[in-house]
């Protein structure tokens, strides 16, 4: 291989840049049999696939997880046969959407032939994720690879060895074929880098996929990957995953392993960020997280809290209660939102078997003030930093936000005072949380509260690119470090969608998200995924997951 | 009452600390009957409660929690009983050790009226503590009580209403009888400050009764209270309880409920202070954590984790291995301490049903340099501030911690690089903690490695007058955020600790400890009690709580 070109060794960013492209490119070109150009693809790209793939390499691309890994673990599918077709499949992604910086054909190929050979010999499986092709965001690292975080300055660093998240999936099984895009920051809800530019949507490619997470996103939603680990500290999971129609968890902070992750601001404790999975289904995302759990990760990165995957049925002779969050008081969702939303609660209803109760929002607007400023306690200086090192340009969502009103450089003192205001919130809407029970029990327990919170996933479906502005509802979520998942509900339909509805900005960022409706419409946003969340309280991420699989069965959704 | 004289009304720091001695002494002087005077106490005070109290007030006041309990529970003791006898004599270790900072008389009597008025129209306790008289830390603050951690400065401040974790113990039956002093600053292992001047222990008043709970642990040690409240960032609980003869538990951080209490430094998460308790009994201590927990503090104050009590026998089929600490090869223990850790390991491997093993100390004098960094991020501003505002001199262990060499004025980039040295940290103890397993289990768990760490609570026994100066046998463990208990094991005797051993100094700290024992030698700290330190993993409070009781059980200590 030639040496990087890199900013240290005297290239400008566009060299950089190019060079970059190049190797991820060749990755391309090595795959076999290889993937043609498109030159005119439609705006939504899905159906393009069974173009170009065969019979069999699409219906392997469309199993989800829970279907693949018994085929895999008997033997009845091989490890390379999967491997190849996800392949294949994912550099078709990325001639459509320009999500992934490298495929691995020649790790992958060779980790599936050792799994296939394991099998053969040993007659039974590596561990629960034998033979699973998973893609991984870039900068969670792996061993001798670039890993520089969307920054062009920080291309030409390599990662020293495997995160260790990495080295547990590899441990059960696990095949990685993709790494996949990132916006410059890590910090916007979009994927736009000077490294690679735009990511979009699969299903809309005026659309993005989302951020930060968005390589993933588009990725997973268009099934060049069943599963795939993003992360998360304002949405950067949940949006991708909404925006692409598949599902994504943010787990609680502090529970999943990310030590030898890259980013800036390490060593900033006031929002903790988490790995999360993107998958084409719930069990994909189950099975991550319990695989996760089930090795006690906390022993080696004891920064985590140690909480095995919790067995118990939160729901056993007890009704679930949901509360709808329809709107945050702050930004009103588009309409195609708010009828997913509505179809929910409606279905709900009618069985009667889950009682629906709606939530009132808690001061979203402090709640992101406070965020806002507690991402970027320096200031930004160190992103902004990075960004100037190489002259690469200020991406317009890099400006927007670390260049929002709320951030300040803070002293020590100053940030104490903010930490501590953080805290008062979180204590603020736990006791909000708390006055939805009906009564108290022997110890003091609170009864009859609600369980989780039905919710957007954003202001809108996806956004058109470098518009997505309002992280109000998932960022909201890591500033209580609330678990959160995302599911697809539905997709915009130009009819259903498209009746006019008034409404009255109540402040900036509401008139900005409203005039886009007016100005795209429904047939500007046709055929995204409507998405919808699910969150709970901290640390009950399993009751998150048992809730929504009592809601899927009630309602059946996704209802497309 | 009058008006509080502070610094706000013009008052000289002299003019508020003699009033709220003035205040202290009126709170003493209401108890009934009257306790005298004593002229010319013994060093060692304990027998001295004999001579004043009645046999009846003995008997209660040296039972222990669990005795307690059922005999409240019944009605056989009335609270009232119980309360008068802790009153009278926590009057009494007042007067010998300068521990109290205000009785509660008629509080505490209403409400063991009102606890022995509910059982007797009940027919049942209010709950696992009813009428149990537990002694407070004063930081930790009581509705409309002074309030101000040990700065002259603060007086005048009331709390608005009890602390979270008072109102548990409430609600569980607990009665408050008594507030106890804290050093200037919070954070000496002693307990001296402007206010009240020097705490002392009852077991050798030539000694500190350690700090900076030793309110609570000269008054828990001479049993003027059975179960007390108190704080730990780097050994307040387990420096008072080692010093004093008593149980003590650090928690590990984030498990008990804080939300109240004051101090300097708050929004601070550098380093994570707790609450815990001590104790004349382990039960104590346990049912202390227990009763905390089965309340679910989580639920109103999101920062704590929520683990429940963890009920599972750790140690079914499994035999303890215990790791043995017997120097950290940065300040040797003085003669006593190596010999109460000799008997112990001794009896442990006398019996064979405990594998002992030898734990060798990872860079403690690393973890020092992190953690006294960690404390005053910004360069003790705060504190020294909080000092000055009111004119009151630097006590001298104040001025040793605030001005230690390790000590900066970070810059939030500076601090976040300081952060990450302390999580590097954490992950290489880990891996050193993981490094004494024997075999890997088929989920990547560790067998065969050590469980509980048996180590020295300090570089000697309880310390004359501010030389407390070593605090790595106890910060470390706050470095790390693992649980720690403190047990009683023997005490100094003369002939025993009588004989002369040289050492070479390593270095400063370990020089002037070592000179401090050439100088008083065995005589200066006779009947001092000589307590050692369990520790776990992080949140392993359960299981370091099993690992003793199987240790008790082993050795029968303690050995007096």
């Amino acid at each position: 291989m030639a040496a990087r070109v890199t900013i240290a060794s005297g290239a400008t960013w566009q060299e950089v840049a190019a060079d970059r492209q190049k190797y991820r490119d060749a990755t391309l070109a090595a795959i076999e049999p290889s993937i043609p150009d498109i030159p005119s693809p439609s705006l939504n790209t899905i159906s393009i696939a069974k173009d170009i793939l065969t019979t069999e390499e699409i219906k392997i691309t469309e199993s989800k997880v829970e279907v693949l890994v018994p085929q895999l673990a008997k033997g009845d599918l091989s490890s390379v046969t999967v491997v190849k077709a996800f392949l294949r499949r994912a550099a078709l992604a990325q001639k459509l959407t320009n999500c992934i910086t490298e495929l691995l054909p020649s790790r992958a190929l060779e980790r599936a032939k050792y799994l296939d050979d394991y099998l053969d010999t040993n007659g039974k499986p590596v561990g629960p994720l034998h033979g699973i092709p998973i893609s991984v965001k870039e900068h969670i690292g792996m061993k001798d690879l670039d890993n520089n975080a969307g920054f062009i300055g920080w291309v030409g660093n390599t990662a020293p060895q495997d995160c260790h998240i990495l080295q547990i999936l590899w441990n059960a099984g696990a095949v990685f074929h993709a790494r996949t895009t990132q916006p410059q920051t890590l910090m916007h809800l979009e994927t736009s880098s000077n490294l690679y530019g735009v990511t979009t949507n699969p299903y809309n490619t005026t659309l993005t996929s989302g951020g930060s997470s968005g390589g993933e996103g588009a990725l997973v939603g268009f099934k060049g990957s069943c599963l795939g680990v993003g992360t998360d500290i304002g949405g950067s999971i949940r949006s991708p995953a909404a925006n692409c129609g598949v599902y994504g968890m943010k787990p609680t902070a502090l529970r999943l392993p990310v030590l030898g992750w890259l980013g800036p601001a390490g060593g900033q404790e006031q929002v903790v960020p988490t790995i999360g999975p993107l998958s084409t289904s719930l069990e994909g995302c189950k099975l991550f997280i319990k695989t996760l759990l089930d090795s006690k990760p906390w022993l080696k990165e004891p920064t985590l809290m140690p909480f095995p995957w919790k067995q118990e049925d939160f729901f056993k002779g007890k009704k679930l209660k949901v509360g709808v969050l329809w709107d945050d008081e702050v930004v009103k969702p588009h309409p195609p939102v708010t009828r997913a939303l509505k179809q929910m609660v409606d279905k709900l209803k009618s069985t009667g078997n889950v009682e629906v109760v709606e939530w009132k929002p808690y001061k979203h607007d402090l709640a992101w003030e406070i965020i806002a400023n507690l991402y970027f306690c320096d200031g930004g200086k160190e992103e902004s930093d990075l960004i100037d090192a190489s002259g690469e340009p200020w991406r317009p969502l890099s400006e927007y936000i670390l260049k929002n009103p709320h951030v300040e450089t803070h002293t020590i003192p100053s940030m104490y005072k903010a930490t501590m205001k953080r805290d008062a919130y979180r204590v603020a809407y736990a006791e909000h949380w708390n006055s939805t029970a009906t009564s108290t029990g022997p110890n003091g327990e609170l009864e009859g509260a609600v369980d989780v919170i039905l919710c957007p996933a954003g202001p809108g479906v996806a956004p058109k690119i470098d518009t997505a502005k309002w992280w109000g509802y998932l960022s909201q979520w890591n500033l209580l470090n609330y678990p959160g998942l995302v599911f697809p509900v539905d997709k915009v339909d130009v009819v259903k969608d498209g009746g006019k509805e008034s409404h009255s900005p109540r402040n900036e960022n509401d008139k900005e998200n409203w005039e886009l409706w007016q100005k795209y419409g429904a047939e500007g946003y046709k055929d995204a995924p409507i998405s919808l969340q699910l969150v709970g309280r901290g640390f009950e991420d399993e009751k998150v997951i048992q809730a929504f699989e009592i809601i899927q069965k009630e309602t059946g959704v996704p209802f497309i």
